[in-house]
């Protein structure tokens, strides 16, 4: 399950709960467009917001209204005993993998992080994908603690973030990940505005932000770059300049996306759990032009 | 109650949960040394690690053993709902200060940590201490936000990271800070190994790791900044210089204290919460001879 688009959808809420009939759009939407696999509670479905009830609620629906496609679900948590609950959770309700973010307040170690992986591959009957983020988890993987956990038992993808703008340093990257790590496990890249130069470079998968709520556009481009046209992924890639600015000069996806949900009716604002909010004014204008003019869908 | 020592005790737990007989023996030492106030809950309690209930009964513990001296327990969670709750939570068991953290997963803008506080001074009726702590908050404070928020009623104090090692540019930091809020907020010192520092250059409070465990040493070096004695204080932090020199060395305050708890016998190994460990080995050893060799108490 860990090939081609994996796509993130918002959890739409607001400060009295999950809005489970937006969620329930957003999954439906993405069944429709065929993706690969549905990365349900990631960053972009602010896991760490919810409670613990909420997370198995939200994995339960998306399990639902999935069908055939197969859905993950972060199981991060700063601690190893939550992780542990959540992961037994999330295969209560038939998840068909866990993602696993190094979720840290105080700052880990290698060691912290691979006994970590650790207690939780002991503990699972269902693949996982390992989380590589530093951005929002605030832990540095090198590769030779990828290579250790990714020998480990049930690891199936590597989510790596985004790659070099330079096509053979990415190219560099991912094969240098590659050598230390088992054939079965896969890398797939995230960082949206360079998924194309990851594709490009050997990444099997793209963890899409723009992918959750935009399927068709980032499906063209996945299969694309997996059929092995890279000049045209690059261009599709390139098409989407304008998208990747708001991403760039609004602080990352999460906002112009969930904005973006808000504007194509797939949501009501507010949308984003406090002190997260989406954007008004002269923002949410540039954020409406972009996605009309690039006809993302 | 923002002024002096206020000692940081750790919560010790294992994976099956709190254990309440050594944190009440913790804060029973805080209690005897006479420290103006008692910070539990905060990152050297490990409050991210804990759920809400748990959170309540170590707030409870700690009121209960504290007598007359005044408990604060930080509230940080990256929802501000979560927040809310946790504030409602901690005035029920009668602490007398709130601390609050801008915790984050997304990256937080100025306005998002803004509106955050607005929306918890207009809910609460103790005070509060703002917690200013890049390293585990990853929000990045500036003074004209300290500024605003220290307007906002209820803000009696704002906890500052490690100030500068030259004594004048930690003094002009203080100050800077001082224009730009009311009078009656104080400021206090963190970053235990630059407290001496920080309390020479006018802070009124120290936040202390060190004094959680070892209150009677860190008291006599607060009383001592706070009386004047400027060279006495900066000789007394550095005689200090082994602990400090662990604290750089070993990732942090929080493990070093972890395991002196430990050593000294407040705590049975393990005392914190998975992924996290104390030391073992030569770390541990060194720990152990530079506590005694220091007669820390």
């Amino acid at each position: 399950m860990f090939n081609g688009l994996s796509a993130f959808p918002l959890t739409p809420m607001n400060e009295t709960g999950v809005d489970e009939q937006a969620f329930t759009r957003l999954v439906e939407n993405l069944v429709l467009a065929n993706v690969s696999s549905i990365g349900a509670l990631g960053s972009t479905g602010s896991y760490a917001y919810l409670s613990r009830t909420e997370r198995q609620r939200v994995a339960q629906i998306a399990v639902e209204c999935a069908g055939e496609i197969p859905v993950m679900v972060s199981i991060g948590a700063v601690r190893t005993r939550d992780v542990l609950d959540l992961a037994e959770d999330a295969q209560q309700v038939g998840v068909k993998a866990l993602l696993l973010p190094p979720m840290s307040y105080q700052k880990l170690t290698d060691e912290d992080v691979y006994s970590l992986y650790q207690a939780v591959t002991s503990n699972i009957s269902v693949p996982l994908c390992v989380y590589d983020n530093p951005g929002t988890t605030h832990f540095e993987f090198n590769d030779e603690l990828h290579g250790r956990i990714a020998h480990l038992p049930w690891v199936g993808s590597i989510k790596i973030p985004g790659v070099s703008v330079v096509p053979d340093e990415a190219k560099a990257r991912v094969d240098r990940l590659r050598a230390v790590i088992p054939k079965h496990v896969t890398i797939g890249v995230s960082g949206d505005t360079l998924a194309a130069t990851g594709l490009n470079a050997g990444c099997e998968a793209w963890y899409s932000v723009m992918g959750g709520l935009f399927p068709n556009t980032a499906k063209i481009m996945t299969d694309t770059a997996l059929t092995g046209n890279a000049a045209e992924a690059t261009r599709l890639s390139r098409r989407l300049e304008p998208l990747w600015a708001l991403f760039r000069d609004c602080g990352g996806s999460l906002r112009v996306i969930a904005t973006a949900a808000e504007l194509r009716q797939f949501t009501t604002t507010p949308s984003l759990p406090l002190p997260l909010r989406t954007f008004t004014g002269e923002t949410r204008q540039r954020i409406a032009a972009v996605i009309d003019e690039l006809e993302l869908s």
